[in-house]
Parts: structure tokens; sequence; C-alpha cells
């Protein structure tokens, strides 16, 4: 078993956003996903993403609201987004004290390792 | 863009665990892992579990004290925890709030199509 602190994780400033990639740690063929920590302080947004890999936010503390193509969704701890590949995206905390997500990410095409095994 | 509420997710009770499996949702072929939000009362502690899925697990509220054969482990809210593959584990919640956790399980073959497609 391992542990993976957030408090003591490696962050890096992303314009306002402390982002913390699991990267630092030693999993790479241990995960089926790319997996992050990120912070937005009160009142202020991650920049727009757009981005090939589909993405799963699971909020951990405050609200996010989450802006896409469809609209500003209201997402609040202990809830979860689903980002597809390539859907533009914007993470906006309208609250007053800080949120705090953990993401997992993949490509898409990672899903069907099978059936391109089976054209080549 | 797809929010999954845990406040209305469907939940199922497992011994003394509130388990809230992702399989509710349509996700199939979406995500490389299943997914599910469980929750332990103050004082209780989940069955001992024991599987071929890798399992990561991230404490949204309270704190888990995790057994496993290296010991018991306390991960507290915003930190995760990652059990092997058929590794024994036992979640207890020694507090007296609610402890609720997000995990992501896979099955660790499912890692490495590629090197199954090579050598078949």
């Amino acid at each position: 078993m391992r542990t993976l602190d957030c408090v003591s994780s490696h962050k890096v400033l992303v314009g306002s956003v402390d982002v913390a990639r699991w990267d630092q740690y030693d999993l790479d063929g241990v995960m089926p996903f790319q997996a992050m920590w990120y912070s937005v302080p009160a009142g202020q947004s991650s920049s727009p993403d757009c981005h090939p890999e589909a993405e799963l936010s699971v909020v951990l503390t405050g609200t996010a609201w989450v802006e896409t193509a469809d609209g500003i969704a209201a997402v609040h701890a202990g809830s979860a987004f689903l980002i597809d590949g390539d859907e533009p995206h914007t993470v906006h905390n309208r609250s007053g004290q800080s949120l705090l997500v953990f993401s997992a990410y993949w490509l898409p095409a990672a899903l069907a390792p099978t059936t391109q095994a089976r054209s080549a």
C-alpha cells in the first residue's frame, strides 16, 4: 500500500492555480491514468483549457463552477465532473474558500487497445 | 461535460458501509477504471477486503485508517492511498465524523494489452 500525501506534494503554480502532478511519484505502469491535485484560490479561475485527454475531476473542498460549451455547472465537494477529450473547459472558484480538486486523465484512445491489436 | 452527484447517488449498505458504485451511470467505455464512493460511519470499519483489482482511493472527508499487511496508515482528507491487486485491506474510521472516500479500481492486467498483443 502506498500513500500519496496532498499537503507535502510538490506543486507548481500555473497562472493562479497550484498544480501537483502525480508524475512526481513512481507510478509508471501502475495506474491506467495520470493524476494530479490542483487548487484554485477564492475568486480565481483556471486558464481556459482543452486537451486530447478525457478528465475525471472529484471536488475535495469547496465548489467548482465548471464552464464548458454547455454552460456553467456548480459541482460541490464530494461530487465529480467528467470532461471529454478535446472539450474546452474552465474551472471557476466563485466562493470565499479554496477549491481543491483531484483529477484523473487519460487518452480516450487508450480505452480500445484490444480493438487496435485486432485490426493491426 | 457530465456531473456525478455524490449526494443523490444510489447507495447500497454493505455491512456498515454505504457504497455508491458508478455502474449506476452510463459510463461503459468512457473511463479506463470502475469507480465508487463509499462512506464509513464514525467508529466503524469496512469488512476486510481483497480483490484482483488495484484500487486508488482519495479521502474526501474525515480520515481513513488503512490496515494492510504493512500496518495501519492514517490518510487524511485530500490525500490518497493505492492498494495493489490481491492486497488484503481494511478501512477503519476511528474518528467522530463520517469518512467519505472516492475509489477508482481496475484490473492490473488491463495495463499491459500491448505487451500481451506482442506476445500473442
